[in-house]
């Protein structure tokens, strides 16, 4: 079976593993990123990492996730707030001649769905979109096994998208964006409007309130699951998904709102689209082994 | 080069043509469908008029457009009003038997942003979005020359997506569909409530109107191109094309609306995003085009 390496880029930490092409992680190596400290002094650690994968030279290929959003045709990234002096820096290339395999780039919520997609809950399945509910909301379109990075690395940007045109923005995205409304900071955002500042430290917060009965903390969620609802009613349109695959954190709370979201979803389809599956993401370690998976994406 | 055959099969009438790989029209014949005799008199009628097209054998395949959503993984269609009998009929497979040629069917919209990416405004580009805007609205997503038809044959259905969800529903439309908010008709039934039946008989009336300096007609002009990007942006965010293709009959009022829409799309976008062309379709016969691109779109 060909061995791909998977790297998990951020900020702070890096993770280099050599993965199987389904899926299981054989090796792993990580550091510090010294993300601040500039594209010389992260690809110098980054190279030392990789060539202390055994064999690293018989892996098919490299796969990095990055967070923010990645021109994929040119391989760069487009923002690196966390990442000082990456913006339109040619990671992949530099790599590719320090390491002499073949370098992919894209963005985390990207390689978490084609991971998923590739040898998790979507797998073997023809279009899969993976949409995570965490802090914010981000998410991935994988077509027959690629994903779909789009012209500039801005497909899948789900967090974006308005579920309703005239709520108030926030954070420099759209009005009534559905990270805005429905991501786990939305709800956060939400419950301290409603019962302070101090009673509310997180998402978990509003949906302990619910669960204990609190009818304005269910309203809350009411809302949250009538907005995803919307949300993947345009994805369904415009896509018809075999299947969404949803991940993140707020599926901790998973009873209190998701039976409900597909329901309200089925009210916003045509008829025949209501069979779509809708199923939690089942990997563990999606990121690192998604980035692994790019190659693959791309024919490798 | 290779050739197709492409049908157009209405609830009227019915059109073969022999068209080539580039969208060159070589031969066309076309008859009543019958389309309210059953199966069997259209299909009948339908080999008879490909039989009639000159070496017809030699031909790479057969792509039949017809109106409403198909199931193009078993090949029929899932709701035929103007073509009897033929829900759930495996129309593909029964000419296939008959012609001895591979046979693929999609729906009309689906068919003509075919036919937009691979020969007509997209052509050679990778991600393709095309919307036709008049009486309803449709659309189509062609991902490197394949159309994306979805589990169900769903995929593109644009018209249903919502843009405002506290609006009226009608036609079994989502509340504020975009077909029910932005199309030729949704802006007739506006300017009728507005002006009085007698005043409007289409929505050319409502574009004269406004052209004309009343206010309340570029009112509802200013909503729908607002409402125009609000769909736009939806797609945007989850495929990131590489061209919007526009198409249909509110196209003749273009200078009032098209340049406005695409301003307002760039306010609801990441910047990164703000540069995707808006192209307007420009084949003449895009249906019967589309359909004979089926084949190639199936890699014949």
């Amino acid at each position: 079976m060909k061995t791909y390496i998977g790297i998990d880029l951020g900020g702070t930490n890096v993770r280099v593993c050599k993965i199987m092409a389904n899926g299981n992680i054989l090796q792993e190596v990580k550091s510090l990123s010294y993300g601040m400290e500039g594209p010389e002094v992260v690809i110098e650690n980054l190279v030392k990492l990789i060539k202390s994968i055994d064999a690293y030279q018989e892996c098919s290929g490299i796969g990095i996730g990055v967070p923010g959003p990645v021109d994929t045709v040119n391989k760069v990234m487009k923002i690196s707030s966390n990442l000082k002096g990456f913006t339109d820096y040619p990671i992949a290339k530099v790599l590719e001649e320090k390491v002499g395999l073949p370098v992919f780039v894209d963005n985390d919520a990207n390689v978490a769905g084609l991971a998923e997609a590739l040898v998790g809950a979507g797998k073997g399945l023809g279009i899969v979109y993976y949409v995570t509910i965490s802090t914010g909301i981000g998410g991935a379109l994988i077509v027959n096994g690629k994903l779909i990075s789009g012209k500039s690395g801005y497909a899948g940007e789900t967090g974006n998208m308005i579920v309703d045109p005239y709520r108030k923005p926030f954070n420099n995205l759209n009005p009534g964006a559905s990270e805005s409304e429905a991501s786990g900071r939305a709800l956060t955002r939400k419950g301290k409007e409603l019962f302070g500042e101090d009673a509310i430290q997180n998402a978990g917060d509003v949906f302990a309130l619910a669960a204990s009965g609190n009818s304005d903390a269910q309203k809350l969620i009411d809302q949250m699951t009538t907005d995803l609802a919307i949300l993947f009613s345009h994805v369904a349109h415009i896509v018809d998904p075999h299947m969404f695959v949803i991940g993140g954190g707020v599926l901790k709370s998973k009873a209190q709102w998701f039976d409900t979201m597909i329901e309200k979803f089925k009210t916003f389809v045509h008829p025949g689209m209501r069979d779509v599956k809708f199923e939690v993401a089942k990997l563990e370690e999606p990121g690192i082994v998604g980035a692994a998976m790019l190659p693959v994406s791309n024919g490798l």
